[in-house]
């Protein structure tokens, strides 16, 4: 995002205007979007140095780095938007790692045509969720593609993070006996996002639980890092995607107990109508944490004293399975295997 | 870019399968996606790991962050194909810097019906591109849209590097009486894909000029850090775009030489045909270093005993502009204003 020209005649109508290709082409329409929508909107001293990396300090330790494609349809939903969604899905992968995000960078795909009016509150919300979390956005590139070669806007974020010493979270860490905490009730984004596309109306509102988790997850290090196995977001696949990844790659299984599992009653009857199993639907504001047994008090009365943990519930345990199952106990006192959806059911959720 | 599923039944049928929505969607066909194409093509320990982030250690001190959203139509053309511009030109972002490119992300936004030979082949090449420059792809994200939704694929990579300690390089730093060098011969990329898209036969072979710079940065810096004030490599925009951008940010004008910037016949003839101006087109192979006049010959020097700036030339020097003009001597004796393009020359060149 480099570029500052100040004399360039065509003005940005952002009321009226449309991205159109010479704004992906380097010269001063490129500019002048950069500077009238991005620059405005993340506004920071990186960026503003027009530089196409930026630098910062780091003191020596474990960095963790991540990235994440956003291409969610609608592009505007309740709750939140692709852009809101861009910056706390990358903190989030980072916080995962009990990592503290430092900076992000985004990569904007954009189709001709696309009203800048939508490119600017998309943009605005991203400097709002990026300030908010104490995460600025310091590096960015723009891209257009002609109209019909894209759908509206695209947006790839990477993060970093500085891991604090000592804490190693490692995807194999899960030990029979841990308990397996939720932050709070599923579903939530995946059912919004669906209705919204849908265009179902429901009694209730349900919003989106879009947000970044990296200071639950401060607190949650704070109280008892030593006693966390591994943190995971449910995103796409849902928790159940999650919790057969865990078991995978740590080699156990899991019972979990669906009464435990937090579940918004709206949630519910949304997905019982849209033919959708809770367990899958991914959430973009939650967390899954595996916790060795000495832990689990402090981890969770850490959680359910800050904002996005207070509904936090243990929902079973780790077991030793050669079979790698995630069995649940029922609400109807039966039992069932919890499988990963093999194909699709939610396409472009996030 | 986490999952390992070994037990999936449906296989992966490289030779003549194509990318469908359940690809995208985090479930077993994702899983498989990622480990037989990515994680083999790109095949390191961070990615074996299997998580959504991942860790390394650092020193302290001085780091640079970017991202680049690639979009080249076609995706394929002599010399390179959008997989290894990804990687060289996210490289070369963190190289401009003076710093060590460290590690890399990738995130790929795919188009439902992309052939899965397409996508190997993309990402084999993405591999032997981060292995010949030494900078492992660490972490990734793959996200799969509707037919019609994009255009084959796009891909977002980040990267970061760390600063030489006592370099700090800036966009503001050319002062009036520092030399200008560029690399090597201008144009290439830029004449390749468009030659490509518009089927064009010329009687010699053009080949894109994608390269990873860092090595040829290193030995520049070694010979001379001191002296070197900024670096830039000329993609969108040509050096004309370039040379404009760091007239501003400095402050200053340039007088450029015609004559003394290397420029293939084969590419002025194929510009010519083309109409096209060979200082607006894209480079993504090439670097342009403004130089204290001081340490120009060692620069240069440097640059020539390097492979990729073999045909480092010095064309122009830094003047006192309050109109930060680049003013170019023709070949025929007259002069004329370097400007960038206001609109489109060169739609998805990169």
């Amino acid at each position: 995002m480099n570029v500052a020209i100040k004399a360039y005649k065509r003005k940005l109508d952002i009321n009226n205007g449309r991205v159109d290709l010479s704004h992906g082409a380097g010269g001063r329409a490129m500019g002048q979007l950069i500077e009238g929508i991005f620059h405005k909107a993340f506004d920071n001293e990186w960026l503003r140095a027009g530089n196409d990396q930026s630098a910062f300090t780091v003191a020596a330790g474990r960095m963790v780095m991540t990235t994440d494609g956003y291409v969610v349809s609608p592009l505007f939903f309740p709750g939140g938007n692709i852009g809101t969604l861009a910056v706390h899905g990358t903190i989030n992968d980072i916080a995962m790692a009990g990592a503290v995000p430092l900076y992000l960078s985004a990569s904007f795909i954009i189709e001709e045509g696309f009203p800048l009016a939508d490119l600017e509150r998309i943009a605005e919300s991203m400097g709002a969720a990026s300030r908010e979390a104490g995460v600025p956005i310091i590096t960015g590139d723009t891209k257009v593609v002609e109209r019909g070669k894209a759908d509206g806007v695209f947006i790839s974020t990477a993060g970093v993070g500085m891991v604090p010493a000592g804490l190693d979270l490692r995807s194999d860490a899960a030990r029979p006996g841990d308990a397996v905490i939720v932050s709070g009730s599923i579903g939530d984004h995946g059912v919004t996002v669906m209705s919204k596309r849908e265009n179902l109306e429901f009694d209730t509102d349900i919003v989106s639980d879009s947000a970044a988790l990296h200071g639950l997850v401060a607190t949650m290090v704070e109280a008892s890092g030593q006693h966390i196995r591994l943190m995971r977001d449910p995103t796409r696949g849902g928790i159940a995607a999650t919790l057969n990844e865990i078991a995978h790659q740590s080699k156990l299984g899991f019972h979990i107990d669906e009464e435990a599992i937090p579940l918004k009653p709206e949630v519910a009857a949304a997905c019982e109508f849209l033919g959708l199993d809770p367990l899958n639907v991914a959430n973009e504001g939650k967390l899954v944490v595996v916790v060795a047994p000495e832990g689990v008090e402090a981890v969770l009365a850490a959680m359910r004293a800050h904002p996005l943990g207070e509904e936090a519930a243990l929902i079973g345990h780790a077991v030793a399975d050669d079979h790698c199952f995630v069995q649940m106990a029922t609400s109807f006192g039966g039992g069932r295997i919890v499988d990963w959806l093999s194909g699709e059911q939610l396409p472009r959720i996030c």
